[in-house]
């Protein structure tokens, strides 16, 4: 048989026509393909679903094991998560395809084989997937500006969603939910969250409002960040608290649900070593300022 | 919150430059990540587990499902799967990172949701997962090398790995049966197998030796491939022993299995319409020329 | 001095990243920069100058000497040059920066050089020049249908500007000529010239209307192509005519000029071996039944 | 003339597929094509041409000019010339084959429309060519590394060319010339200058030792570099000194040449605004923090 008269086709895969440039930030950001149909098939709670921002989750730390340390750190929110790789990263080459697929990869096989774990009680009716991007990022503040993108956009989006699901929870039909929501500022947003629905919009829990920041600790840190971030052993309850709870009030919409910490607390249970999910404002300075090693 | 002040980060995701060139054949093919490590873990059965390629034969076919007419035909061996996209075919516009992610996501989804379907008795202990790459050909005759070359390097590699894995159940060190194999031609391999083994390697499976090939039957297809393809409905045995069985003697390597037109037939009546899974010589212009609405 | 602490910058050049795809037919296309204040520094006859056309087509006639074999054809009109490389071509690796930037170079090279052999009484006012750009078609057809789209193109602009600048050399105003030009169709134009001027537009010379393509004859090439093109030696004066004469009839709008075959002859003189310049349609079938060699 | 029926061919040619990454310094870099066969035909001198070196400079400052503020500073040695577009630089939309295109044709130009008042005695005798390739750099740091090789490059090259023509001219044949110098070090090549041709090479014209640097003064500079740059009016003999002489002793090797001031003043001259041409080091640290305001 003769091997060599079409091997030459191998020719056309151009190695290098996908190398990404050196020394840059690489994100992979995945985005849930046709996710609106697959909640809805799979009655997922709206605003948000604490199983499946848990299994988000899970799913992404499932790819910082595999990946070795390739992976800096994470944001997730919804249903996309963006993965940070630094400029030293030489992950396959850097080969744009052959990274966002197997980033792609990893959390899709993740969420499905954990999906049990999460929603025990909901059959998993088809299996979901993701598709994936990657973007280079020259300077570490256009990596910072990414993150506070992201951030932020997910404070917009989460607060469109709350006042829509509030509105149509009491009755309204959807498109006249959007009508009476178009062009409302953030301040008329939490008004109209409190004054109709009694729902501090501040006290949500912060995995909605802040979305989720997977990250490994200084090993040996001392002092850095201790405050703020508990790795998987020795978690202390006060801590905990700063990170996943709603707050000191009552967590009015999550009051049927059951409560957010057990979700983190199970996620974080399943990751290795010292890779910690926080809900936290990654937008200000003084985030970075205690874990500046992250963005070395 | 100031989103428009980081949005411009946006910019950097430069939407055109993975463009793929229009009017060519793209191929994406999908490797196992790893996959020496999970099958050995998994146990699956060496040199070929038919439960194992059946499961590929199924998650390619959700590709088929997931990605609508996108997909004009696939070709996998081993932990390896190759999906052919037609000139025509507008994608996410082409953008090579969408594609490729796409669509190891939803193979890498299928993978580990049917994973129980074809392996009740073997617990999944850790999500497999594949990476991906595209590749761009200008002209049909280039895919048909390409679809040849796949299929010579299934053929090559099969006879290879019969003839190991034949020395290493019968007592051989692999470093040992590497050695004896070392520079082997394709006859001496064959006489190996029959003199020691009394295997005759042309009559194993058609599925170990050919590869899967899934391709959609042409609409009212009246006549042609009527001979050698069925659609999972209106399948006769006779067609499909010509499709998966080894042929008329005895199977020798696969007694001990499952007979394989039983996990054929299973992948079979996973598939909608018309899909169909077949075995043959891909490399020879007869099977073409009836099947050559595949290429225009 | 330390040079290898310097050199690492090497690794961004990332020699690969604009390799473009083998067994293409490539294209790059020259355009003259702020050409139209070039004209009008140097005075250049609208809305055709022929010293100006056939200083473009001596320039390309370089690219074609420089190149070796690399460039198969040349379509050149106005201030633009489109230059044709086979799928065989290997020059630089298929590097699309060194491909384009060579090009451009040996014809803006030609161009300057050349300029007071086609413009002795018109000194060069400062140095003008190029931009590039390559483009890939996997395709024969799709090349023929560039050809045929920028001589298309040719005969439009060609037409819309006989009519233009007879207007204006008639007293109008530019902008009252556009005005009396907008809308208007092939018929109405032509009967514009012909009521109005007196120009039978179809009798202008074919350099106008249809541009300049230039390619090496078959070597050895017997009948092939022999009517229609001619070598720089051995020409004979019935096929020149054939090629760049305006016809039959009196070409009153270059009466006042030298005669095109002049100017043809000229360049057609500057190049080596078997290049020709003809001034035919090359979108008809006919012209590639004969030349089918420079396709194959 | 169905001019849409070709329009089609357009869509090849993907513009954003050669978008550069925004916010990074894009460097030129052009090479003169086959210049050994150059210099030789035009009897250039060895190691260094003054005329050919000024005319280089007048070449890059016309790309200063024609590309607007595109172009921050720029660096030449020998056949070839760097120039630095900030990461700011919108030129064409950072298309890589227009920048690259556009840059090495202003340059092509400018050196053939130069030529004679460089070379009056010396008829070009064909027109010399560049090629050129863009390379992307994130961070301002790569582009002072990349600046540093290409100066430590110019050293390392003209100490060598400096040895080996000494050689030759003294009556050795290339191949000998080539056999002595190989695996000498620095300090035995200016060794071997000082003892057998009594050329003390620190006292070479620093145009041959440290290349040209092109950049424009800060307008309204005030003290800023005012001590070692000068605009091309108001130029003092003094700094003139310093910028392009030998030094304080006499420079041997140019002896029965032009004195390089005199080209130097040549080419600034040729100069808008407030563009200069220094022979420094531009590797340490003294000449940025002085010009700091390239960088920002």
């Amino acid at each position: 048989m003769a091997k060599s008269r079409f091997e030459y086709v191998k020719t056309f895969e151009l190695p290098g026509a996908d190398a990404l440039l050196p020394d840059t930030w690489l994100v992979v950001r995945l985005d849930g393909r046709a996710f609106s149909r697959f909640t809805d098939v799979h009655a997922l709670r709206k605003p948000n679903d604490l199983r499946g921002l848990a299994l988000m989750n899970a799913a992404a730390g499932r790819v910082f094991e595999e990946l070795g340390g390739a992976v800096v750190c994470a944001y997730g929110h919804s249903d996309e998560y963006s993965f940070v790789l630094p400029p030293r990263a030489d992950l396959y080459g850097r080969r744009a395809s052959k990274i966002v697929s197997s980033i792609t990869s990893v959390f899709t096989a993740a969420y499905v084989w954990n999906w049990p774990r999460y929603f025990d009680e909901v059959p998993l009716q088809y299996p979901p997937s993701f598709d994936g991007r990657v973007v280079v990022y020259p300077q570490t503040q256009h990596l910072r500006h990414y993150l506070s993108w992201r951030q932020a956009d997910a404070h917009i989006n989460n607060q469109y969603n709350t006042c829509f699901w509030a509105l149509v929870h009491s009755g309204l039909e959807p498109s006249d939910a959007q009508r009476a929501l178009r062009g409302t500022q953030t301040a008329q947003k939490n008004e109209l969250l409190f004054s109709r629905f009694d729902i501090n919009y501040n006290r949500l829990p912060q995995i909605f409002r802040k979305g989720s920041f997977l990250f490994r600790q200084a090993s040996g840190g001392g002092a850095k960040g201790a405050e703020d971030t508990i790795s998987s052993k020795g978690r202390t309850p006060g801590t905990e608290t700063s990170r996943s709870d709603p707050g000191t009030g009552t967590c009015e919409i999550v009051a049927h649900e059951e409560h957010c910490s057990d979700w983190c607390g199970k996620v974080q249970a399943s990751f290795r070593k010292n890779l910690v999910c926080i809900h936290q404002d990654i937008i200000a300075e003084s985030f970075w300022q205690s874990h500046s090693y992250l963005l070395d």
